[in-house]
Parts: structure tokens; C-alpha cells; sequence
């Protein structure tokens, strides 16, 4: 059988023979489950016969390296993720190159330079706007990519590591009516990240279940910083009938929302409760310490590292996304409303 | 000439027929500056005659890659160490490899494998100890490294990048008493390490120098952890005469004494004024924004980063150690003394 470099088969080749579409082969390649049976049987052994899996997947020559590559390296939950990717790919002799791309194409073709230069195993890309540039690039070089998504679920045929932002968004949310909140304010996120819509939904979930309507009145839209949390805050504290507690929809917004309650001489949590989300290291050391809903940055990184390894070995996954759960965790910052 | 490769020539054969030690090779080899010049240009002779430099620099089939070593990933200041190295690596081509090693004989092992296995142009160790056994691996692999250090000063023969802590500490106390303070409390960091020392002969630098007595009631010593903070805040609060403000040698611990303040029922700044030592991203999202000594972390990794790459091409040092400059930062966390 004449091998796929000489022959210069190209996944449509494979998929004008195989009778299907361009993206269904290219899922097949991804080890992504949502392709028929039969139809990936019938494509696997096209790709056996042009030789082509062997060449993608490198079995024998492997760089021993993954690349983890971010929009901008100053978010912080930037090396949470870090951690986590880099243990498990350590725990397998695999060595992580951390790159920022800065959304420049410059800074991205200088980095797809270098690594075709070196050698890559994989990509796992932590970004909510998967490029499909970059993406076929990657495919171009057979390099697997996974995505890491805190905020939303990227279009792209990418297997995604993500979390349960509407469960999150529920359980602060519950915590607080469990608390004896009436009035809750919301610090609402960026709108059109998805995460942001999750995370709200839940907390109108846990009202609606509480028998309390939603006044729109208080939920205020940030942008995940912490100026917009500070300006929220301030907006909700002003309203005639103020809420006695606000939920953020990440803890640096709440940190503003703490920063607007201390302008105007009143405490956390006597005055107000406040609870964030993503549980970063800072929460425990926030004056007081912050009631959050944690979000399994690390945990998020390593399975992201385990599953483009998988990929590497040329192994199915199961699902092509994956969430882990989030987890109220109660702090100091919350506590029953003042009576009256 | 016989090429070092079949002739197997080790440092310690230039030293020999130079007439110096194993370690003024090993200065020359790393370009260090501290080498007389006659000697340099022997040693350089006969490892040009050897085609030592050759094999040592690879020049000509550099990795493109560097390695950036941490023992752990969960300090605060270690993203603001990557982004700085990744920044200034990728502005020339070369991608960084970021691992951790945890203190652990197996996981040095496993990385100077994984390294071995794929080349490293270069290493930076992020360390205030280096280990010996470790430095003469990478010496034996011919990977150049430079230690970024913001703890203290290495005893090995190896570049050093660091920060003025003596001067940070200086500028602390002078704005307090540029502010009226009188009493300030010292919470200061572990004392075997030195820039723990240098922050605190600031501190007292700056007191004397204006006519005042350090109370040695009012230096409590932490291990730069927010408990630690917490605790010694505590601790100062509760002396007969209290200090109205409180120098911090990390804002971590800063942030306990936030928390210490904020127990008692007491306010940041209106009752104590606090300084930290960082200024990491935190310190202008607490509540209220903390004053403190920014050390420029992000600018000691790139520096580090294009410190490698100019040994990594065969380029001398000015100076083996590098100290960039600290500089206070007045947020909202300081105000002159109550009066009376």
C-alpha cells in the first residue's frame, strides 16, 4: 500500500472516497464519538490504507512535548490552569511549552513556526473563540488540540474541557435564600460569553424554585472586572430598596463589590453578603474571606493534558465535552440579613 | 584539530592544562565576568583548540527552546515570572518549557530526562537554592542556566537575577513617616532567607535615620504566608501601646493583617495603615487597594530569559547578579495617624 506522503492524501481525499463530509472525517481523526459506527469504521480503514493515521499520530516519534497556549497570560486563573496541565503531562515524561498569542496573528504564526521547528504532541488551547485558522493549521501539522473553556462552548470540532457554570450559578444562589436573602443582587458577566448566560440562569433557577421573582432592577452587567464589579456594586447599593446580599459572577467583580460597600463605611457580611465565582487563591486571603463557587481550574488543566495524550496514542474519547463540576465553598462573606 | 566529542575533553582537562580550577573554567564557560583576562583568554584558547565551545554552545543547532524550572507552581508571583520569560523567549522564536519540580530528587530526574530527550538551549531556575547536583547536570548537558531569585543570593557559580529588597524596605517606612507615623510594627519575613533581612535592614535604616528607636516588641517575625500575617497582626495589636501602622515583608501577609484589623472591628487606614511587598495583581483589588513595593517580577523574568539567550550564543556577562529596581506603589491602605 503506497503511503500517504508520497501520495499526498488529504482528509478530503478521505472523505470523497468515504462518501462524507470534510468534518466528519476530521472527527474521526479527533477521536470524537458522534460519527455512525459504521461510517467511522469505513473511514478508519481508508485512513489504515493510505497510511494516513500512522503519519498523524507519530507513535514512534513523539517531540515529548504538549503546548499550552493562551490568549493573554495575565488572567489569574492564567497558571491554576498551568499547574494542572503541567502535573499530568510531568507524571507522563511530557514537557508543557507555555505560549500567549496575544489574539495577534503575528504572535500566532511565530509560535506555529517554532513549533513545527521543535515538534508538538499536542495542543491544548485555553480560549473560548477557537480560530479556524489556527485550528486547520494544527490539523495541517497533526497536532490533536483540546480546548480548555472556562467561559463558554467554542463551534469548532475540538474535544472541550469546561465546567458547570449553570449548577454554580444555582448553588450561590440557593445559599443565600438558604440564608434567609430576599432581596439578591446580581454582578451579571460578559453577555455574550456563555458562561456568563449559564451562571445567571442558575441563579434565576434557584429563585424561581425559592418562589421569589427576579426584579430586574437587580441585576447589573460587568465585564468580569474588577472596575465593573466596583461600579455594579455601587449602582446596587444605590437602588431605594437595596438587596442585603450580591452574587458576582467571578471573584474578582466581587472583590469590587466589597470595595463599593466599604466606600460607603459598611461591613461584609453585616451590612451585605457577597459571593464570587472561580475560588482563586486570593479568595481565602480576601478581608473577609470570600464565599465562592470554585471552579476546577487544575483539575480542568490536567485532564485537558490527559486527554490530548490520549489522543496522541490514538485512543477514542468518550465524549467530545466534558464538565466538571463546580462547588459552593461558604467562607466568611456571607451570613443571614440583618433582622428588619 | 581532534574534535572534543572523540576525544572526550571535560572541564576539568582545560583546567588542568590552563593551570586554573575546575570552577574559573566553569566561569568562563558561563560568562561570568569575575575571571582575570589573561586567564579568560587561555582557557578560551584551549577550548577553542578543543572544540569545547562548539559542542557547549550548539550554535548552530539550538533547540529553540528554554526551560523555566519553579519547585512549585502556587506561589502567586510565579504566572507574573512566566509571562515576563514567555514574552521576552518568544519576541526571539524560542518557546519556553515551564515544569515544577517539587523539591523532588524523582521529578528534577524526570524533567533532565525529558529535557535530555527533546534539548534545551537554556534553563532558568526560579530558586533561592539552587542544587549542586543539578547545576552540574545541566553543565554536563551544556544547557546555560540563570537563577531569577526574588528570596537572596545563591552560593553558586551561576548568573543571578534579583531585586533591591533593601531599598523596597527603605521606601516603606519612609512614607509612613513621611505621614506622621511614629510606632510601626515590622511583620517580617523567614530570616533564613536574605532578602528577608535586607527588607528589614530598610525598615530600620529608614527609622533611624529618622530619629527613631525600632521597638524590638514591634518586629514580629512570619513566614510570609497570610496565617502568619494574620497572626503577627494579632500579636501587635494586642501590645500595650499598639502601632499605628504595620510594614508587611510580602502582601500576602499584609492581607492577614487586613484580616487581624478587621476582626478587632478596627478599619485599614483609618485605625492602622499597612504596607506591603509584591505588588502583585491582588493588591489593587483588595478592600482597600494596598500600598506596597512593587518588585518588578514580569521585567525579571524577561530579563533572565534574554540573559540565557545571549549565553546560549556565547555572549560575556557584564555581571554575574542583577538587581532591578523596586518602587513604592500608594494606593488606599495608608493615611496619616490618628490624632491624639
Amino acid at each position: 500500500m503506497p503511503d500517504s506522503r508520497t501520495r499526498g492524501v488529504t482528509i478530503a481525499t478521505i472523505a470523497t472516497e468515504a462518501g462524507v463530509s470534510v468534518p466528519t472525517v476530521s472527527r474521526v481523526l479527533n477521536g470524537r464519538s458522534d460519527v455512525a459506527p459504521h461510517t467511522r469504521e469505513r473511514i478508519e480503514q481508508l485512513l489504515r490504507d493510505h497510511g494516513y493515521r500512522r503519519r498523524g499520530q507519530r507513535p514512534n516519534t513523539t517531540a515529548r512535548l504538549i503546548d499550552l497556549v493562551f490568549n493573554d497570560l495575565d488572567s489569574p486563573w492564567a497558571v491554576e490552569i498551568i499547574r494542572g496541565v503541567e502535573d499530568a503531562a510531568h507524571a507522563e515524561g511530557v514537557g508543557t511549552v507555555v505560549t500567549a498569542i496575544h489574539r495577534r496573528a503575528s504572535d500566532t504564526r511565530s509560535w506555529l513556526d517554532n513549533l513545527a521547528a521543535r515538534a508538538s504532541d499536542g495542543a491544548i488551547l485555553v480560549t473560548s473563540d477557537v480560530d479556524p485558522a489556527l485550528h486547520a493549521e494544527l490539523q495541517r501539522l497533526h497536532v490533536p488540540a483540546v480546548v480548555v473553556d472556562p467561559a463558554g462552548v467554542p463551534a469548532l470540532d475540538v474535544p472541550t474541557i469546561g465546567a458547570t457554570n449553570w449548577a454554580g450559578g444555582l448553588s450561590a444562589t440557593e445559599h443565600l435564600i438558604g440564608l434567609g436573602h430576599r432581596r439578591i443582587g446580581v454582578v451579571a458577566g460578559t453577555p455574550t460569553l456563555l458562561c456568563s448566560r449559564a451562571r445567571l440562569d442558575g441563579h434565576r433557577a434557584a429563585a424561581e424554585a425559592a418562589g421569589l421573582t427576579v426584579d430586574p432592577e437587580l441585576v447589573v452587567v460587568g465585564d468580569f472586572s474588577h472596575e465593573a464589579g466596583f461600579r455594579a456594586g455601587t449602582q446596587l447599593l444605590d437602588r431605594p430598596e437595596p438587596p442585603t446580599a450580591i452574587v458576582a459572577a467571578n471573584d474578582q467583580m466581587a472583590y469590587g463589590v466589597y470595595e463599593a460597600v466599604r466606600r460607603r463605611g459598611l461591613r461584609v457580611p453585616e451590612d451585605v453578603s457577597v459571593v464570587g465565582f472561580d475560588d482563586l487563591p486570593g479568595a481565602r486571603w480576601a478581608s473577609p474571606p470570600l464565599t465562592t463557587v470554585q471552579q476546577p481550574l487544575s483539575e480542568m488543566g490536567a485532564l485537558a493534558a490527559r486527554t490530548v495524550l490520549r489522543l496522541v496514542r490514538g485512543e477514542h474519547l468518550e465524549t467530545p465535552r466534558l464538565e466538571l463540576a463546580t462547588r459552593l465553598v461558604v467562607r466568611e462573606s456571607t451570613a443571614p440579613p440583618r433582622a428588619g
